[in-house]
């Protein structure tokens, strides 16, 4: 398939990467395509800067925002939550029509320091704010609940027995989407419902970074262990949770 | 241990129930001892009533909080985040000092029906409030990201081999609640830090609802998934978080 990725980083690197391996047509979109060329190593995880990495990989090609989203049939958004909307601005909402946008981005605030908080939350997500804004397209959230490298080689730990979240309002692109993770190497993909349903994987990231800190780690993942038959206890689940007492 | 459980519902239930079944003296406070005594059966997951149930364990005492607080050594918090602060405010503050209170409650807010939002969060946390309302007693945060029977009898899942977590200050009082934990059947404690870890706990609800709502069941608990041998990589954790491409 030709798939943009969104973002330049570590994220967008590595899904880019693993990408084009699995012998998609990727193009990298950016804001400035000669200022990323020439962008110097920033430190982080990633050892070479963004230049010298891309050079290493002639089949990816580097494009505008606009471009990038124009030629592919999907769109991946892995820039920081913070530019997000505004990266998918620029490609312009007709490029984006009728097209699957992956969204792996998270609201993370770090104005104030680590742990970062999140500048949406709760009563509303990123990912809804993006499908708002880009109504004709079929917005996925994934992947947003793990570090670059265990999102896209997920068989380095545990031999993949961990799990990943998809949400979205179409059924379709969630399936076109499961597929990809499929071919990562996920094992365990669980349809928590609507896009709406991202508030949850994106409120998770509190837990995430404060795991992260208590392990000294990054690679790690949650896998949802339950039973192999699940009976409808909606119910009851709600009732435990509320603590029922109220005295 | 002399430990008194707060709260007569399925929470406060499953606690008492389990405290006193390993040997200690529980008693379990509430607001109205008599009005709790002679309470209707509400539903939920609970089939009988609070007075019936109650019953049915001769050796769980009932009491005010107060009196419950006053002839404990361990308070458990297994009230309704709603009423937390209020019914830890009628224990006490006297009644608490040099005390481990297990907090359990979560900051769920049901007021606009399901899934709940949280009355707290993000850049504060319910913990952390009720340390800070009580400052002389050593609070720990734990159990709160997992169904009543699952806290207390997690071996019925997986044998056991799922995660919970910890926040305190206090690292005495933490192993003395991970001790607790131990004994229930927990294998994987993870300690996060200091009270204001439970953040991210108290977060993860919001991913806990919506797992149930896709799984349809209550009996599930995540596993954090890690290397046996960590390397410190916070930093290289943190770059991948950011996405680092801010263009």
């Amino acid at each position: 398939m030709r798939i943009a990725v969104f973002g330049t980083g570590t994220v967008g690197q590595a899904l880019a990467a693993r990408l084009d391996e699995l012998g998609n047509e990727v193009t990298i979109g950016t804001r400035d395509v000669d200022a990323s060329r020439a962008r110097a190593a920033a430190g982080g995880s990633s050892a070479e800067s963004f230049g010298a990495w891309l050079l290493g990989r002639p089949s990816i090609r580097l494009a505008t925002y606009a471009d990038a989203a124009a030629t592919s049939e999907i769109v991946v958004n892995a820039t920081s939550g913070q530019v997000a909307l505004a990266a998918l601005g620029s490609a312009g909402r007709e490029n984006l029509v009728g097209k699957i946008l992956i969204d792996i981005s998270n609201p993370l605030d770090f104005s104030a320091g680590f742990p970062p908080s999140l500048f949406v939350k709760d009563t509303d997500s990123l990912g809804e704010q993006i499908q708002a804004a880009f109504p004709d397209t079929f917005v996925v959230k994934t992947l947003n609940t793990l570090a670059a490298e265990l999102m896209v080689r997920p068989a380095q730990l545990a031999s993949g027995q961990h799990t990943v979240f998809v949400s979205g309002n179409d059924a379709a692109a969630k399936r076109t989407v499961t597929g990809i993770l499929k071919q990562f190497g996920h094992t365990d993909v669980i349809d928590l419902g609507d896009i709406s349903t991202c508030r949850g994987t994106e409120m998770y990231l509190a837990l995430w970074v404060r795991t992260m800190g208590a392990l000294g780690a990054e690679l790690f993942n949650i896998k949802v262990v339950r039973k192999e038959q699940h009976d409808s206890r909606l119910l009851a689940g709600l009732a435990d949770l509320t603590s029922a007492a109220l005295d």
